[in-house]
């Protein structure tokens, strides 16, 4: 069943004047919807702020019923993750090429966001992933994203050890260039391009990817998204630790990096007809007969 | 909590008279403790059948509560697609090394198992796929797979090509050695040989593992086990449809192969201390450092 | 140093009707440069023969300087294998899109060869393999391939099972569903799509590429050219053996399959610009920046 | 035909004062049989210096006729990196398990080198690369390398570009983690990990495997040792360039990594029996039947 949006954010690429002119298109056109318009406020920075909203980007999570961001799936990625703990459904418009988390062409915003406020749209549930890094009794980092958690080395090219827990069963000690550990919304990111599987979005599961692992029958793993999976760092030489491929901390030997879904799921809602598999089809370049 | 078990059937490896011996000190041991003892046709072949009862397989699932399969884990996938409709528990004796489904030592089988007719075992719930094979408006095959349903091409080398929906909607057109169609417990077999990831025993997934495809960014691709997967063959050459590399059929341009879930699943039982990662890493010699 | 170009062999495509009109276009333009056209019989069953000599292919081969070949790939591949033994240069024209033997474009085949016969042109040296199936004491086969050898399971699924040999040093014993032992011409052919590198079309290198091994670290491994390979079948289900995705033969258990650098190379010409890394990245479609 | 060895230089794993007694007991025996015997300062530090002359490992390598190294395979990459240049004969002496270059037990020490001083031995002659970075007019770096060159993005976590030709002719634009340039030795290093092909030892060939690149069909290319192979960074984030695994400089757009064959090999002695390919199955754990 479809809701109503009365209240929308309007959430633009970070440092990008070009979507000023845009934005305001947008904003007036929901306006005169009659819909009450927010705007963050760093995306404020770039527009004239008459007849709009400021308020924190947390502040329009928790009041808006949606959220309409524009930029590329980087963005959409990073407001996702500052967006999950509220209640407000996500849209994702596209200056370019469009991405899999936002398919709305900038061209036929006006129309297709129409469209979707009128009932005419498909909603999808995606997981997030909880995580932390913990060294001895303290809690170094608390972070949330989208994408996956990834442990690479660092500059030194130093090799890295660590072992994985399953539930607290021992998995298996990896030497390697990394680890991700992916949601099925990264499976068509990093984990990707290290040899990962698809995962289709509404999939429970992680997907644990060695990046370049020395014993040649460490493949991909996957298993349930309600696992609580642990990595014990072993040797680090310069290891870091991603979230999202962003918020790089140096490792330790000893650090433990916590991996749960978590507990709130993002609401993304696309036009009518949208199609994951076209869109798969698309970005890989698979050959299309139909 | 743990089941009591009455009446169990013992099931030799097909065509195996090494195995009558100690199937029949196994049996006798059951019968010691009071247990009911049923014994397949096939197996009793090759046993004195003085004092068990001979059933027909299908008749064995029926009455007991549960089935000790003697052999490897091939025996186990035949037995296990026959047993699939009725309400018995397997476990599984191996005479050689260990495997993932058969993970009792036949040497120390009289221990293991009695401590498991004590209830101290683990339970373990195990998804199978059914699959038809569609010819204009008749269906030519019904089966059960516990591994895997696979298309591959024939003997005389030349291209299939197919096209695959996923709940009716157009994943893509193959062309291909073949595409597997793999549960959990077959990602551990054909499918891990053809770069597909490991599923963890419990999910819900089915994997699509493209063979050899023409088109390199072809990867594998993870569904939900509620999916109705169909592939319509476009072009065939000589190719064949095998359900664990078994019992093959020759493919014609236009068949359509299913595959969904089969409602029931199948239940394992291991003796405790059974470990699936540890079973990985036996199997996969990855390097153990704990 | 260019060479001159007295008598040219046109070559079309097997039972395509469609290229008598180009070829005859092409043999009345060669005509009138002053060049004696001979056509293969095959080809001839296509045109109207007259003012054109028709000829066995070998004959032609024995007899002209260059044999220019109109169709795709694949029909490049046949016509090298055969002509291989002959010291004829080769030109592949394409009626669709253009391949990496075939690189002229049909719509510019006049201009294009013209100035390749002025001298204009890039000549490439290609190394084939040369291979026998040895059953027993007697040699049952003993062909010529551009692409690769391979061995495969046939159509019972049933696993294979062989033993290779370099120099007569043990390599392996490989359970796979395939063995191929490519050229560099082959290693963008089937052995891409098994997982194999890419072999620059200059090097003297057999690469083997294992088709879904059982053994997780057996990886693709080259050799030099000059290396006598020997494959021993052990176990062989239905299993077939190929060169270039042709001509099969069924295998049994104890044939061996030698392969070897054939002693004479095919000596490819291309136009002025041609760019073997441009077409791989438009086949692959690699993203070009430049 | 086997040399004679007068002149020996012993070189010991860099800070494993362990290896003092072996070394010495090795000294002692190759004075007994009349071989005049160096040690390099490094090593000198490790043991009592009475009787044995000391020098650079440079001067060592100038004067001896064979340099034996006591380590594993890392040692051994460092002492050839430097004794490249000088015309010395290197053997490998391993403590713990063998490796691909250090291939005598020191259990047997004594008895395998007395039998390769009487003649009985295998050389084998290998390939390194030579590389320089280059950041506009001037050379920042000029490096030896017996494995491999490697760019790798830095603790960043950031993407990198960059641009490759060979020869002068444009290859590809790669975005990637990363992109080693392999000898044959390197091949079942870090390239192996990464995905690259197996090259047999006596090849001349470099592989460029890309390391989770962002096009999946950007795959391992194999091209002649005898190509000037050329990088051009384009974005860097934190990138850094690595040789054999070690001595990390930091990139900057614009830097040029410029990858040839180095003109001299290195000639690596083997006791009589040594076997690549035996070595190779018992590294990859693959399946031995014979």
């Amino acid at each position: 069943m479809a809701c109503t949006f009365n209240t929308i954010a309007l959430i633009g690429k970070y440092k990008s004047p070009e979507i000023a002119e845009p934005l305001l298109a947008l904003a007036q056109y929901l306006q005169q919807r009659g819909v009450r318009v927010l705007v963050d406020q760093l995306t404020a920075s770039h527009v004239a702020r008459n007849r709009l909203e400021v308020l924190s980007l947390e502040e329009a999570g928790r009041i808006a019923d949606l959220a309409i961001v524009i930029g590329g799936d980087g963005t959409m990625l990073n407001i996702a993750r500052t967006l999950a703990p509220y209640d407000v459904a996500l849209v994702g418009v596209n200056q370019g090429r469009l991405g899999f988390l936002t398919d709305i062409s900038m061209d036929s915003m006006l129309e297709t966001i129409g469209a979707m406020l009128d009932g005419n749209y498909v909603a999808e549930s995606r997981m997030l992933l909880a995580s932390q890094l913990q060294r001895g009794a303290s809690t170094l980092l608390e972070v949330l994203a989208f994408n996956d958690a990834s442990i690479s080395k660092g500059a030194d090219g130093g090799l890295i050890e660590l072992e994985v827990r399953i539930d607290g069963e021992f998995l298996y000690t990896l030497r390697a260039d990394g680890l991700i550990v992916s949601t099925p919304t990264g499976s068509t990111a990093y984990a990707l391009s290290a040899g990962g599987p698809i995962l289709h979005p509404a999939l429970s599961v992680f997907v644990l990817v060695p990046v370049c692992p020395h014993t040649l029958s460490n493949r991909p793993i996957a298993v349930s998204a309600e696992a609580d999976i642990e990595v014990l760092m072993r040797r680090c030489a310069d290891a870091r630790l991603h979230y999202d491929s962003h918020s790089h901390m140096e490792l330790q030997p000893g650090d433990r990096i916590r991996v749960r879904r978590y507990p709130r799921s993002i609401r993304l809602l696309h036009p009518v007809g949208h199609n994951y598999y076209g869109m798969l089809r698309e970005k890989l370049h698979w050959s299309e007969t139909l």
